[in-house]
């Protein structure tokens, strides 16, 4: 890709840690990382507004080329003139491979080497995707950065099964990659997989890196694993990724791994979290999480977070958050998903200063003592 | 009422009509009339945000008082200030009195002298409400105007039961205008019921109006009567109002009722409709009602009324609005409510205007011919 239009630029390395900063330039503005990404599986975040979007920083988003590719369809979105115009978003987007959905909300799958047939989660109807399809979808599309279609094992996976695995997975980046028609707008990240083995970790991204993406994604993450487990796929995986590319780890969303990730040089996350237990009522606040529906909130007419910045925070009481959920209004759905992407975002900002500032370990060490986290079991906070 | 705080400024009588335009002066500001006002029954435009409400000319919303006694209960609004510090509405918020609800919500409901009892429609606890209760309510949640308690007799009832019925009326109207407690920061309306009986329309308004309240309401409309009657309703009543008090039809807001309502001398209208049918995909158009569901609009990526400013007409597609509704997706209710809402406040704005240029017989006629309405038995657009 020209480099003019994707590129990542580091700008700092961290002193005390792997964290990096950084400034990630796309096609649709320039966004600082390490970021946290909004997922926004059917071309909205749910319930917000592309203005909503931009005030709480939200930088680049994420959509999932499955679920568009089955409603409304590839093609639907192509003749709006892509993602960006259908959804009226002009920052960053990017879109997954439809793999992991494949493998999470699909029945009846069968993986050949041509690619994968399945069910439509929705109807059964019967679906076969590709690397080359995926490709294509992800071209109609029209997202800033695009994923390489992978397989996504099951967790656990032996060493043999993973080793079929990630070979097939790099053929199919190599196949998406020449299929690949608009290099020249759209990003390609490959995909590292290999489970919890080091050696397949090592040499998938190893193989991945020689195939040279536009960056690269730890996948195979967020499937089961424990917090441990996951934060060695990352230590087995990023040491191969070459420094002047981002790196993006896959559907993670909790603090605790965030900064974890953030500290082993990760760049780039998503997930759907923040916004999904903000529908529950479960809000990320300075003093943890916290479930607004919770009696003891009834007359509490305190901000949601005093140190919150988001506009839930700045004009609504936990009193009124609180009445909303308790009457299943649609208004308290929006406005906790508002505060919870902004709690994630806002600890992104405070973690790229803590990173240029040479002290991202203290600053995590501080926010894991604060709130009583540790690197093997924590309670997701 | 201290005039300074809420008063009704008739500015221009339409010369062909008995249309006015005037401006109601409250506590929250100054409205133009005749007003379309959107519900917000449990303390939010569901949906929406108070800024997005005052973005499309919102003026004055509307809350239910019953619904807001049960839930979260008018002790914890009052605790919070009130129900403009509640929801953050700082613009003029009308209450009900609990009345139609009583009426048409609850079971097993008898009527006293004292008041009602009858059963909570969530839970079926035992309720009781009274002039003095409703107003006390009212008192507690502080809408700008609120309304007497009166009895909304069933459709079709015997002159007989209306007659007590209106007696009761307005005894509870005077007990409820005794009770009032915030006088000099709450306007109190009065209710004119009495059915479709020429002469208990004529008692109740003339009998109402001795009793001095800062405005009326025509009540007992849209509870199964046809239109050609809810206008006769209308006439029976309001050449008996003052000419220096608003005129409230409760409960109406189909484009046709609103411009005979507008005709006779009404000067402000609420009612759920435009935003209950927007969450089920039916969109009030200068083209009429579509059902944005519809496969016609798969690949339509005009915008939903070219002669729209909202934001929904002006940011997204049919197409992007079908997409969001055929998935369910909270953003197209929310898009949806938000151009209902703006067609009907962008219709009263065209209507003032051609009241004050004495044109309204003109404007309402050629509204009627061009989406093939008429005043006795339309298709309610």
């Amino acid at each position: 890709m020209n480099k003019e239009k994707f590129w990542y630029e580091l700008i700092h390395e961290c002193k005390q840690t792997g964290a990096r900063y950084g400034v990630l330039h796309t096609p649709h503005g320039d966004v600082e990382t390490p970021i946290f990404m909004p997922v926004g599986t059917l071309a909205t975040v749910k319930f917000l507004s592309p203005d909503e979007l931009k005030t709480i920083g939200s930088g680049v988003i994420l959509s999932n080329t499955y679920h568009l590719w089955i409603r409304p369809g590839a093609d639907v979105i192509e003749a709006a003139g892509g993602l960006h115009h259908f959804m009226n978003y002009d920052g960053p987007i990017l879109t997954d491979s439809g793999g992991f959905q494949v493998f999470s909300l699909s029945k009846n799958r069968k993986i050949y080497e041509e690619g994968v047939h399945f069910r439509n989660h929705l109807n059964g109807d019967a679906l076969f995707l590709s690397p080359e399809k995926s490709i294509e979808v992800q071209n109609q599309l029209g997202a800033d950065i695009i994923m390489s279609f992978d397989e996504c094992p099951p967790y656990p996976a032996s060493h043999e099964y993973m080793k079929d695995s990630i070979e097939r997975t790099l053929r199919w980046a190599k196949r998406g990659k020449e299929a690949h028609a608009n290099a020249d707008k759209q990003a390609l990240f490959g995909i590292v997989q290999g489970g919890e083995f080091e050696d397949l970790r090592a040499y998938s991204a190893q193989e991945t890196v020689k195939l040279d993406f536009s960056g690269y994604s730890i996948g195979g993450t967020s499937v089961g694993e424990s917090k441990e487990v996951m934060y060695k796929m990352i230590d087995y995986s990023i040491k191969y990724l070459p420094s002047d590319k981002p790196r993006y780890l896959m559907g993670v969303g909790s603090t605790d791994a965030l900064l974890e990730g953030v500290l082993r040089g990760v760049d780039m996350f998503d997930c759907v979290l923040p916004t999904r237990i903000a529908r529950h009522g479960t809000l990320m606040t300075s003093e943890g999480r916290i479930n607004i529906s919770n009696q003891k909130y009834e007359r509490d007419y305190a901000p949601l977070d005093k140190e919150c910045d988001c506009i839930t925070c700045k004009n609504y009481s936990r009193a009124y958050l609180r009445h909303l959920f308790k009457c299943n209004e649609g208004l308290g759905l929006r406005l906790a998903s508002i505060h919870n992407l902004r709690f994630l975002i806002r600890l992104m900002e405070d973690v790229r200063k803590a990173i240029r500032e040479d002290r991202f370990l203290d600053f995590k060490n501080n926010f894991f003592k604060k709130y009583s986290l540790n690197s093997t079991d924590s309670r997701g906070f």
